[in-house]
């Protein structure tokens, strides 16, 4: 019965071209006498789209930096930025960029009305107290952040999601027109994420008729863009926006595998950005899943993508050992890929062995 | 811009058989020291499912009839027999039963905490006041009824929905064990009814990337079960649930129809119900639905359902008047089938004329 999981959806949702121009209205309807906090990935300071966050003149404006994967220490240092303002918490916390600032935003929400140091939440549903009101507007596309119920975050102890009720956005804004182009290289990385999410979810042990056709759906437009269509058609964007929504829903409905168990031990303990690190995972895993690392390699060289390699060479063995235990741990993505019996179907020379490929 | 909506989604969702076991858990977290109502289809009466509700002593559960169409007026009742019990609104409201029920459960709600006749709010946001927490448990699938923001009512002057942001449940469940059995014909028309919402869905002037995705996935489980698959295959009942639950999903992004726009001229002259209404309609309108009516002719005949004939032939001419009218007061239905230029594209003697073959 423990895969019957009660999933707290989004609040609401608006999607197209043009909905960014709705959000002062969107967010005009939430203020109180308060302030709110506009989280924007710090790769659109002084760009366009920061000019027209429609802020107000009590609310900040926080570009973030995400060149590292979420830490629990910056979600605890943004809480206290904001909480020093008035004293009290914002009316709002709007995340605007992929899907770390979608994490930052879901954590940082609710760490404004729960005590403590955010390492202390990173788990399922320990926070006790509701989040504050949080809107996710995503300009990259893969991860299925803006409909997740947790906000991965890297802590001095583990890669580990504030997962619960109070996690999702209550609302969401997807528009089309917001993504911006980025390298070839990780503009893969990060639409592959859900194409891995499908994977991961229509294979495993959890997998049931509501999962997987969100994932097939997804996995169809997926590849739309990276196996048959032209990724630098406009329509790709919007395709892979609802790829990324539909794939990260068909999750929580399901659940990851072991790409994302070994891509965490990478990001865990060499910090590589999400995307990048599931590639490199997934490259080495025809065993578990032959049929998606067969098509993820065609698409690969179909695009002319790079796959770092070599990036477990020069681990020390203390950095391997540590590596093998954060993809151990992660029992609840191992259950779901290789069933009930997983501990007996896998060993640490053979995770060694695999980590060894990368 | 009138096409970009901010739809309130379903709070909370929980799929799979056996999820009717976790009701009593879900409902515990929800309670004070009121008490909860159950609005149970009264198929049920006497039979085991009502005997599963997890109702404690100071709880109702009330039977209803939907062999007509659900009433403003009998919305009005329910809330007052539900208000008469202590004086103050339930903790919560849970429909158990088909499109009708959950209609009922949804407007209920939004009716405790907003004064008057049920019939004052027949449109979209007109209710100010949160409704009370409800939740929706379908008995069949197509309607797509769990998840829309519409509670849709027959009122003394039209047919149209409660429509806004406090009628979504806060939780549906849905447990594919808990579909019943119903004569084919009516299983036929009730399943029909997601079928018809993609097509429309699909084909007219707001379809858009994510309402588009939904729908087709949607379609390829309706196929699945109506135009490929058995039946009677227990995978049937969840492939359907998913379908209606996507279908429905998929409205909220785009819009109903012509389809729908002549089923409710029907159920508002003749008291149709919903599922065969849409059935009858649908089959005259080659013209608007080419592709789709062939294959709904198709499914018909490979599973010999009955489609009434002749529903028409008796009406008065006033009867025909007010059809014609109901009919081309859903301007935002002719809108999304036709076009902006509808009005030039329809008149009252060719709506009269398609009527008249039904």
């Amino acid at each position: 019965m423990d895969f019957l999981k009660n999933i707290q959806l989004v609040g609401k949702m608006i999607f197209g071209a043009g909905s960014f121009d709705r959000l002062g209205d969107i967010l005009a309807e939430k203020r109180s006498d308060s302030f709110m906090v506009f989280l924007v990935d710090d790769f659109f300071k002084g760009r366009e789209l920061a000019n027209r966050v429609p802020a107000r003149k009590q609310d900040q404006v926080l570009f973030v930096n995400v060149d590292i994967e979420p830490k629990t220490a910056i979600v605890d240092d943004l809480r206290d930025r904001m909480l020093q303002v008035s004293g009290q918490a914002p009316d709002g916390v709007i995340g605007i960029g992929g899907g770390s600032v979608m994490d930052y935003a879901k954590a940082v929400s609710v760490m404004l009305t729960n005590p403590g140091p955010s390492s202390r939440y990173q788990g399922l549903n320990l926070a006790k107290n509701a989040s504050v009101y949080h809107v996710g507007i995503p300009t990259l596309s893969g991860t299925g952040a803006e409909v997740s119920t947790t906000a991965v975050l890297t802590g001095p102890e583990k890669k580990l999601g504030i997962k619960g009720d109070f996690t999702p956005f209550h609302q969401i804004l997807l528009d089309p027109e917001l993504i911006y182009d980025v390298p070839r290289n990780q503009w893969f990385y990060t639409g592959m994420d859900s194409y891995i999410h499908n994977i991961e979810s229509l294979t495993g042990h959890y997998a049931n008729t509501l999962g997987n056709s969100l994932a097939r759906q997804s996995l169809e437009l997926c590849r739309d863009v990276f196996a048959n269509g032209n990724p630098t058609d406009i329509a790709s964007n919007e395709k892979l926006m609802v790829a990324s929504l539909m794939g990260g829903l068909s999750l929580s409905f399901s659940e990851v595998g072991a790409c994302h168990a070994f891509s965490y031990g990478l990001s865990f303990v060499l910090g590589t950005r999400h995307g990048v690190a599931n590639c490199i995972a997934f490259n080495q895993l025809e065993e578990y899943y032959p049929e998606g690392v067969a098509e993820f390699k065609a698409m690969v060289s179909r695009l002319g993508i790079d796959i770092p390699a070599g990036v477990t060479a020069g681990l020390s063995e203390s950095q391997m050992e540590k590596m093998i235990d954060t993809t151990l741990a992660l029992e609840h993505m191992w259950r779901h890929a290789l069933g009930q019996g997983w501990k007996e179907l896998i060993s640490r020379g053979k995770l060694r062995e695999i980590y060894q490929r990368m």
